[in-house]
């Protein structure tokens, strides 16, 4: 199985890869867009792109790129964290001059990198690109944060580790895929849906899940773009889509909102759950 | 009457602050921390920080950084947020080789950006700070992207303009003071509350309001920093505070909820309204 994901080898993406299928290869794309394209183009048969994290939140432009392509979440990976701090070889930490790493990833190290007096602080567009930069850069006196296996990739040392904030993180990967997920395997169901600006609109398009008993997991505001501070909602359900309550439900929500799309109905992978028998290979994170 | 703001003077915050008080002079703070620390010391009187994007969504930085303090929103400022490319005299947009501004600025402008072929695109941490940046370089290949006002104040020329992906790209900026507003005022109230992951928890929570008929208005999930997947949910309602059925319904809250905490309870100047008499002095973004 081929799995896109974006980034350069050694981005916490492609450890997400990894977990989906034992036998998976993965293959770098430079972008979100291009992780869409190869899926829907069926150049790869998954993509594995991060929804959403512990600490920063909701990655929106997945959820818009979900929105804009026809294909599905087929599968969710949880995925923990620990950013380190690298440089080249026999530099220490006291040395750098600058530190580059992914804008998530640099504030979720934040009141670590107030600790690196002097250094300068630069945002670019990948964590494991921060590592290569730093291996292929003149400068002995820059740093990245990335994972330990980007290290590795790139010949770098590790100076310090888990150096993030909070010792929980964990980011939350969907698996995309062209068709819908077979309907035995799945435990869970995402939506995205609006409704008028009226009073009690959106009160009553929970009410189809909550009347129902079925547990809301995720729920989330997003404003429409273009449309200033009209919204729409994400929303995770504890429940698969074609079971009675949770398909009554979406019908119900039908009649309620403005539009409804569901985003998939899923297996979710907990963080330190791998299928059986992956190997260590270089998609798995290990 | 003094009002912090974040980034350098040019910044879409200064103009935001430039609408809260005729008479406001803005001071300018290199981060979101230093703009709540000025507020908290007494320093200045208000801060002004962003809290939503119409197309970006939440600047969740700020409201952890009101649940750090005992800081109120006091008031609400929308601005149209029209973002320029912006270089040095002379140079057309086909020689550019970098552009610079902040991630949220290029998300914004993205598929604008993919017409400048050829210009690397980089991350730096205030708009206008990266048309500063490209005033003071050495290099005549170096684009920002910022604000007019921006452009002027570091001598740069405005090769485009309006070059965000969506016309309607408006931001919310929060007004923080360190009491709450004066009662009759206020139109609006910001919340912030938890609640057990059981089923139907949000519904009730929820439910204390819309069963008040009293309109939500913004309702976003956010994870709980260092409790994988807690969440925490911020609320706006469309009612004063101490009005009864909204002092109800937060009471009624405080049953249901884990806990709750009231930011504030304010009244919303629109985009184009700016108060009586407002010179277009150097914080008036005019």
């Amino acid at each position: 199985m081929w799995i896109a994901f974006q980034g350069e080898p050694g981005a916490y993406s492609e450890a997400a890869a990894g977990r989906v299928a034992p036998d998976a290869r993965t293959v770098p794309r430079k972008s979100f867009d291009e992780v869409f394209a190869a899926v829907a183009e069926e150049r790869v048969s998954r993509g594995v792109v991060p929804m959403e994290n512990s600490i920063a939140g909701s990655i929106h432009r997945n959820y818009d790129l979900l929105l804009e392509h026809d294909l599905h979440i087929v599968g969710e990976v949880e995925l923990p964290v620990d950013h380190c701090l690298l440089a080249r070889p026999g530099v220490a930490a006291g040395d750098l001059k600058v530190v580059y790493s992914h804008p998530q990833a640099l504030a979720q190290c934040e009141q670590y990198l107030r600790r690196l007096h002097g250094a300068e602080i630069v945002a670019v567009y990948d964590t494991a690109g921060s590592a290569k930069m730093v291996a292929e850069s003149d400068r002995a006196d820059a740093g990245a944060i990335a994972s330990r296996r980007a290290g590795e990739l790139f010949g770098l040392e590790v100076l310090d580790e888990a150096i993030q904030d909070y010792a929980s993180n964990v980011t939350r990967f969907a698996v995309i895929g062209r068709g819908p997920a077979a309907e035995g395997d799945a435990t869970k169901t995402s939506l995205v849906f609006s409704v008028k600006n009226t009073p009690g609109a959106l009160f009553k398009a929970l009410s189809c899940f909550s009347l129902r008993d079925i547990n809301l997991t995720k729920l989330e505001s997003r404003p429409i773009r273009g449309r200033a501070w009209e919204y729409m909602f994400y929303l995770d359900v504890d429940a698969p889509r074609h079971a009675l309550p949770c398909a009554r439900a979406i019908t119900h929500l039908g009649e309620v909102a403005q539009w409804v799309r569901v985003l998939g109905s899923y297996r979710a992978w907990g963080a330190a759950e791998a299928p059986a028998g992956a190997p260590p290979g270089p998609g798995s994170g290990a």
